[in-house]
């Protein structure tokens, strides 16, 4: 590769997929409300056990601070696809582990809805 | 789109690019290290000024929790791309901000290497 690389896809992926799940928790009376205070953690702690149990070496996990879209939550966004979920029950979580992480194919129903810029 | 999408393309994007920097902190005696103890913190203050005073809307910028390959950091990850960097200077920063957030280059030089699975 020499010094003016802008064809991205000849760099070698760690994942091929990367998943980021927002962990902040703010008190339930915030007014900007926060994923954890609409029940977050648990969703995470499913979709990181599903990820680990289920033998997906090849999808990373993180958790992140806030993502934004505070009053959306429960979020996690999916890459290099850039696509933001709001799941919200244990189904929803396999439902992304199993069409999404495991078919590539979207998850259309539990999709962020945002309006472009 | 219908119930089956897997090209990804046709999903409007909210960010052409998101930055993920590691957040972590363990004491600078553990074992691991930490992007933290690497001297994480000024570096992603200076990215996150940098990237809201140059007015760059169209990127994202969100804290992390560990991304792994601690005793390489300090990390960070920028998608779609997928391009992982170790920046250790604010001057690393500002050529990461110029070369790839605006112009869409490859900083090679700052590139984590990684073996392939």
């Amino acid at each position: 590769m020499d010094s003016q690389v802008t064809d991205f896809s000849e760099v070698p992926q760690l994942y091929k997929r990367h998943v980021f799940a927002c962990h902040t928790q703010r008190p339930p009376t915030h007014p900007r409300g926060s994923c954890g205070a609409a029940g977050a953690q648990p969703l995470w702690e499913r979709l990181g056990n599903r990820i680990g149990n289920d033998g997906l070496t090849d999808v990373g996990f993180t958790v992140s601070g806030c993502l934004g879209f505070c009053s959306a939550g429960p979020l996690m966004v999916v890459y290099p696809e850039g696509i933001w979920y709001r799941p919200t029950t244990p189904e929803d979580i396999d439902e992304i582990v199993e069409t999404h992480l495991k078919n590539g194919e979207l998850v259309e129903r539990l999709v962020m809805v945002f309006a472009r810029a």
